[in-house]
């Protein structure tokens, strides 16, 4: 048992709209949170911190403050920045988790250097040749499917598919709730012969090496929820994460191009704004509110740059899930049965 | 010049629903091809086709058939297919263009068997390794842009990726009239070192010798129309081809179940449904009604086995604008300064 309470550090300098976002994000989290007997931990530049929280009118008297003297920007090359931005709240919050003082990290930063810093600093769960970072995706079903590796492992050999969906099944059956979720490798058609021989081989190794393997499905098959956990490489998973997040922007354009040409339209749409929103939202990346990095030694929730509030606060509360569910043992015991040699 | 009128053949047995969608696609195109003297050819099985006829009350009076005997179906591999069924109204059709006796093919059927046999019966242009298809994309400008690869082509080399834009480009200021197409690679970041080394080494290729080559666009970039040819390999093409297709009917299906739960909701579908039908018709690829096999010494229009009789119509006009704009020859003499040796 730890002798502190649990604690979330959350880096507040990384987002878009830093740290206004994640000052708010931190207030609204900070109830339920604190219910729980959880800390939040604010990690960030001091002054601009205040200034921001004072501006905002936001309290800091819960929400103590770490000084980080540096940002790491998304201009920013992951690995450089890692090495030589030691003093940036991005590897700042990390290291604290690393020594033992927080039990997770939630950062809206560069996403690419969150997952450095975490690999280097926290190490790999055991089993694990490369991290990965999934998406959630909005289905016909009652939950969500999680699309991964959208984290842009770029050549991915048959064992890193294996390797994503163990970690992919551990997060939907721990995270989402599914009991055996399904998991399937998304492919250019259902037949095993399809796609390249990198494909071929990994469909073999997950056929008889994965629990609930329900074979290939296809880019349409996504929306549908036909498996819990998609698999892919992170160039494909990249472009299609990005192609979706770029669906409700279009979508908007589309809606009020079209209402301009008339008024009725333009007096129904505002009426009834509430529910395209809400199903605008449903395609809206963020409103999950970021997703882990799987396959690190510890809890690191990476949100998007352009997180609003609302989905900084559920980062928190997913971070506070995923502390709770033991997703890193969970991960480590999954991973343990890997029938691959490293 | 022809002593014979200009004719499209029109395989009648491919889609889902041939030969109804094709003959009624047919007639809907009669008139105004008919206005330019151009003849359609329907290809198919001689008694289902007259069968349907009837049912439909579709005079084949100006609709010349001519007899095969087989079909190939979508199940059908497509190499053997086109091997062991040479009286298939697909491969037929095929012939017909090889022969002369036609200017034009339009199928909806299995798209592997049409590229296999069309690469095989008609050859490819010169300069050519390999034919493409792509698609067409709405994007917030007044035009769609063209992606492609989508066409299955899974081990792409750099050079392919540079035929697929000489080819997507010429198509883009021949059938969309864009005069100065910008052409992009498809990858996970702008800058030039990203993605795969086969990327990298397109990016170079296309940066050197493509007229009007911007970079490197994103997933999100697709429907803004930052470019207005997207060149990727036909892998991730196919992935995005349908996860684009699926996603009318997810729309639809979340309209649905919102309608249900709320009387003024209901009333508001109910009323605003041909905007949204409208909105979701932009997004469904069959609305454009099929785009060429590029890189065949041929025209050919491949459409979606489920092709309404609109966009069959569609693909028949299209055929007779790629005749006229001499699509074929502007593709040969865009090739011809392929600077890559076969």
């Amino acid at each position: 048992m730890p002798t502190r309470p649990l604690r979330i550090a959350l880096d507040v300098m990384g987002g878009d709209f830093a740290p206004a976002h994640e000052l708010l994000g931190a207030v609204q989290a900070l109830a339920e949170l604190r219910r729980h007997g959880v800390e939040i931990l604010l990690v960030g530049h001091r002054e601009r911190v205040r200034e921001v929280a004072q501006r905002f009118h936001v309290s800091l008297d819960r929400l103590p403050l770490l000084h980080a003297e540096e940002v790491i920007t998304m201009e920013d090359d992951p690995t450089s920045a890692v090495r030589h931005k030691r003093n940036s709240s991005l590897v700042f919050s990390i290291e604290l988790h690393a020594r033992g003082e927080v039990d997770a990290v939630v950062s809206t930063g560069n996403t690419g250097a969150v997952v450095t810093a975490a690999t280097l600093l926290l190490g790999k769960v055991s089993g694990v040749s490369r991290p990965t970072i999934g998406t959630l995706v909005p289905t016909e079903r009652h939950h969500p499917s999680i699309l991964l590796d959208v984290g842009a492992n770029v050549d991915c050999k048959p064992r890193h598919f294996y390797e994503f969906a163990l970690m992919g099944s551990v997060y939907a059956r721990e995270l989402l709730g599914i009991e055996r979720p399904r998991v399937a490798l998304l492919n250019i058609g259902e037949e095993e012969s399809k796609g390249t021989s990198t494909l071929r081989e990994a469909y073999r190794l997950l056929k008889s090496h994965c629990p609930n393997f329900i074979g290939n499905v296809e880019g349409r098959d996504i929306l549908r929820g036909a498996a819990d956990v998609v698999v892919c490489d992170g160039f494909v998973g990249n472009i299609l994460l990005k192609f979706g997040e770029s669906l409700a922007a279009a979508w908007r354009a589309r809606l009020r191009s079209l209402a301009s040409r008339d008024l009725w339209r333009r007096v129904f749409l505002w009426f009834f704004r509430p529910t395209l929103r809400r199903l605008l939202r449903e395609f809206d990346y963020q409103s999950y509110g970021g997703v882990p990095l799987l396959g690190v030694r510890g809890v690191v929730i990476v949100g998007h740059g352009r997180s609003s509030p609302v989905a900084i606060r559920n980062m928190l509360l997913r971070a506070h899930e995923a502390i709770q569910r033991a997703l890193v043992q969970r991960l480590e015991a999954a991973l343990q049965v890997n029938p691959i040699s490293a």
